[in-house]
């Protein structure tokens, strides 16, 4: 867990492994920085009761999960808690929220009054700390959260013979621990790199935390406060997988219930505390071109445990360290272009260590990055390769992933098996696997997206859909993600870690060692026109009507598409190999410099540290400009005329900003 | 004048010379924008008057300034107005009000009730448009402004024999027009490029415009006014030189007067309007890094004839591309760099031209332009070349200017003159001619240094400051500054315009052409190590016991001192012309790009389109970091708590963004 001795002992691995004289990097070292995380208090432990009305304590939730193995026992396992949840001591009656969305409190507002209430929800459809946001402006004052059966275990509840340790299944005390803050990065240092001496914001001031206390308990507790619920019965989409009607709370218990006028009781007792993380970092000088960087990543840090999370990225990432440091130290082989290799810290408290290194080192890196590969959770399952990215990387994972074996399936490929679980037709393409896009900030890719404007990936191996419904590995964040869990469960023998060590490995050498990096901006262009397509048949109409032209966006992605499909012939009727140096280079630059033209800091004043106008988090669920569809939404439901002119100025950015891309497509002069 | 028919022949006149097949560039183009201006009414001409209470007109100022050529009297020349001066028709009692800063009416406000007054005001010590700005706060409803013949005419103010055409010096009905908005760059269409469809603000949202009716008249009409002024005497320092005293106004006029009782009405008719206005570029293509650009410019447009400015500069601009582009076209020589010539349009409204070419290529040229060379007016007078720009451009334009002969002086460079008249001790290289720093917004440098952070520098010839304290060449902004008035009074024989043509030529080739580029990193640090220095003595003390640490900033010069230093050893210690064509690129790219480090659009969230934090205006007027100056002074007056904190945040974006300069001039891994 960041900042701790166990922490510690991963740095100590880290610089060992990467400073190792026969298979370790050109050069590794620390950078540290001092960040705001949250604790529980270990000798206060977090409570949640239930007490009636004489005071009397007639249910207290398990403080930490049962152990089925001594992993659970170490007394390192921190107790499951909300960070960066406000203290607090709230009591007051239960209502269930469902998932703590803006739309789960307005409906429960309609019949009744929820001022001095304690909501429990279930995690999904809203993030970790909006269910306590949401909740705030009705006068909730705690909100539990809990992880039900239906949506991580397929239904399944029963420790006897159904979840961990007979399945991967998530047992009935597991609890998803993890970060409740809506934002990137160091909570008091914004935009600044979180030195010793650097100014920080009031605690007060951070934006984006949980006003009210909020507590996320285990599913066993959660069924004795839901099942025990009075008022009527919830909606069959509020319906979770207990064998009970999920009911609404009349605020309270049933009258019938042992729990009747009883209130549910919060004492939390986090605090915030300024404490010293470190990112562990290595680097392979290039040879030729040593100040083009290709950056690969993953955070070091975990809740407990991490075998999946971190550790499974972790893992892959020293096998590529140690392949690639064992050729360069043998005198074997050494990158056209330097790599370095971040091993972030406290990425589960909001991204810090990767967003702190892109604050500091910005200029320099928006400069000299040509690509950051992010392999976090390595392997969530061993079924196929997923990956996201920007639309210029496909091309390179497709290539790698054509030259590695699928685990298991030895005359596959990683992308013949890739392409049966996720694929689309692409116009230029055929039938392609489906590569995502990187709009969120899941994990330490969102400061290279959507701070610094260069182009990433996200790769893993994951689940068969059509095997589990489970929103992510039933383990995540709680102390049964361990070395046992891993090896039985999620990846027996390691053959997902090895093929996406291969798969990643091959992207890796690709870019760091191509002559022309495998950008395609054609690719990109594809997505601009597919974006542009949807916008149309969404707002064009409505835009017309308010004098709002898109045109100047049609043009802006028709000039986009010119230019790439200008460059790319370019690229492949010229003869590179036998061109001088400094045309390769401008090329590679146009490639490499592109994405910084979609970058505008004024696109979204409500965003903390998206800048990048293409790729950003929207709240319109609509496949397309995410800015574009968000200023819409608003200004259709608000038809105020000052939201009309959000769009109509969104438009201009987003615009100018294709127009300014396209123009480094261009020829250069 | 901007976008005028004269503007489009002057449009015309640079394609043709920049496509002559002999003379002319690789390729010539016009950019447009659809920019906001303002104009005033020609069929109803803007008026001045004393009005008496009965209602009649006892004296008017004049309309169009006296001929003394036919250049006066072509129907072309614009009445004197003051541009973005809203309409409207105020009356009221005349005060006077010194220079219209800010504490010239605290001063005046002390002994008056200045509510419905008419202030009148001489140019300088404020901003044009400050001077109504600062005004509206105490409840004055309109402004003159004139131009004191202290201030501009050594204090001649007699047309029989003394001012033009007998010599250089204003005539008394001279007026100087300007733009009196406060912002750079087109003022509908902040940060984005002002394209037909670009999202526009509202009119009445322009941050910066006057918020009252101002015009500026001559010292003439001036002096009738001023010396009938009743009430006290206005202070020694209010004095200018007329022959009369300067009374403060009781408000209005002496008792005595022949306008006792009387009201001064301004009749304002500006209009504003969008209206096309085009940029001319030109280009030589790089012939071995065609994708690095140094940028040279200057405006087009002027007020009237704008004999001097901008056509001193557009003259050497034309005769610097006519040189280059005869070689080119000959086959003699290509730089190996791209050079692009900008004639930029509408600089005369708030340098709209190269802020909107700056606003629409931003990334594009951030990340290709080597240096910008600024030389709008060439010529002020022709005693010495005065130069300003970035530290690292310094030496670049010693070692052009000890190339070029002084005018007059045939054994005598220009370095040499230039030395007499400015210098100053350097630590590092003794005595040399001492050149500015670009802190302000005075032309079209401002969105290239502000907003780009790239190596600018403006260049031009000057006065010989023990002759004259004219405040800049008297017939600026007016109907004199006409060729006639240039060749005889300004620069007989045009030997000035020659030698800066010869100066700022030899930069640009240097520039353009040199292996290494000309720009050096520790003259960079000399500069910042004397910031630093200013400011620990100006400011240690006092944030000390605000327990505000000056350490990181110590820091963070010193890193870039050491880094500077190593890269200099680097390029002198390498036989580079030997070295392979990235290495050199790797050095060159870390000289250019070193300033984008210095950007941070999140320094001064006051100062429209200021990002370089070294570089800044400042209204602290202390020889040091702009931001920090400035917030200390905030601080130090308002001793509020919130004050100091962003006194800390500033030294926090400074410290860190040295720090990132630093570490782009160190090694690169």
């Amino acid at each position: 867990m960041a900042t701790t001795a166990g922490d510690e002992h991963t740095v100590q691995l880290m610089l060992k492994r990467w400073q190792d004289p026969d298979s370790g990097l050109d050069q590794a070292w620390r950078e540290e920085y001092m960040v705001y995380l949250s604790f529980p208090d270990p000798n206060k432990p977090n409570k949640v009761s239930v007490v009636n009305p004489s005071g009397s304590v007639l249910h207290t939730a398990r403080e930490k999960e049962k152990p089925y193995t001594s992993d659970q026992e170490d007394p390192e396992v921190v107790q499951p808690y909300a960070a960066y949840s406000p203290a607090g001591e709230p009591k007051g009656k239960l209502v269930y929220a469902n998932q703590g969305k803006p739309s789960d409190y307005h409906h429960l507002n309609q019949t009744m009054d929820l001022r001095g209430t304690i909501a429990i929800t279930r995690y999904g459809g809203a993030g970790r700390g909006a269910k306590a946001i949401n909740a705030a402006p009705y006068g909730i004052i705690g909100v539990l959260v809990y992880t039900d059966p239906l949506d991580i275990n397929d239904g399944l509840m029963s420790d006897v013979n159904e979840t961990y340790p007979h399945s991967w299944y998530l047992p009935p005390s597991g609890v998803e621990r993890g970060s409740f803050g809506s934002q990137f990065g160091d909570k008091l240092t914004p935009y600044l790199a979180a030195k010793g001496d650097t100014y920080r914001i009031p605690e007060e001031s951070i934006p984006g935390l949980p006003p009210i206390p909020i507590q996320p308990i285990g599913f066993k507790d959660a069924y004795t406060l839901i099942c025990e619920l009075g008022g009527d019965a919830a909606p069959q989409d509020w319906q979770g997988g207990f064998n009970c009607t999920y009911n609404f709370g009349a605020p309270g218990f049933k009258p019938t219930s042992v729990f009747n006028d009883s209130d549910v009781k919060l004492d939390i007792f986090n605090h915030g505390k300024i404490v010293n993380s470190s990112n562990v970092m290595g680097v392979i000088r290039g040879s030729v071109e040593p100040d083009r960087y290709v950056i690969y990543g993953n955070h070091r840090d975990s809740w407990v445990h991490g075998a999946i999370d971190p550790s499974s990225g972790t893992s892959v990432m020293l096998e590529i360290t140690r392949v690639l440091g064992g050729m360069v130290k043998r005198g074997k082989w050494r990158p056209r272009r330097s790599i370095i290799f971040g091993s972030w810290g406290a990425e589960e408290f909001g991204l810090i260590g990767s967003t702190e290194y892109a604050e500091e080192y910005l200029t320099k890196l928006s400069e000299r990055t040509a690509a950051y590969i992010n392999v976090d959770i390595a392997v969530f399952a061993n079924a196929t390769l997923r990956a996201s990215g920007m639309p210029s990387v496909q091309n390179v994972i497709f290539k790698a992933s054509k030259q590695v074996s699928a685990p298991g399936l030895d005359s596959t490929s990683v992308y013949e098996n890739w392409i049966r679980y996720f694929n689309r037709t692409s116009p230029t393409h055929g039938l392609i696997p489906s590569v995502g896009y990187l709009t969120g900030a899941g994990s330490d890719y969102a400061a290279f997206v959507h701070y610094l404007g260069i182009a990433s990936m996200d790769i893993s191996y994951t689940y068969d859909r059509s095997k589990t419904n489970a929103r992510i590995y039933p383990a995540y964040h709680t102390a049964y993600d361990t070395f046992h869990y891993a090896s039985k469960f999620i990846d027996p023998g390691f053959v997902g870690h090895q093929a996406v060590a291969r798969t990643a490995g091959n992207v890796l050498i690709r870019l760091a060692d191509s002559l022309v990096l495998p950008l395609n901006c054609s690719d990109y262009a594809e997505s601009l026109e597919e974006y542009l397509n949807t916008a149309v048949s969404l707002y064009q109409e409505q835009l017309q009507a308010k004098n709002i032209s898109m045109e100047p966006l049609k043009r802006a992605v028709s000039s986009f598409g010119k230019a790439a499909e200008h460059l790319d012939q370019v690229i492949h009727s010229s003869d590179l190999a036998n061109e001088t140096p400094l045309k390769v280079r401008k090329i590679n630059d146009q490639l490499m410099l592109v994405d910084r033209a979609f970058l505008n800091p004024l696109a979204f004043p409500d965003k903390y540290g998206y800048r990048h106008v293409i790729w950003a988090a929207s709240s319109a669920g609509k496949p397309t400009f995410p800015g574009l569809a968000d200023a819409f939404a608003k200004a259709e439901s608000s038809g105020l005329s000052g939201d009309w002119d959000k769009v109509h100025y969104h438009l201009s950015v987003l615009s100018q900003a294709i127009d300014a891309a396209a123009s480094i497509l261009a020829d250069v002069i």
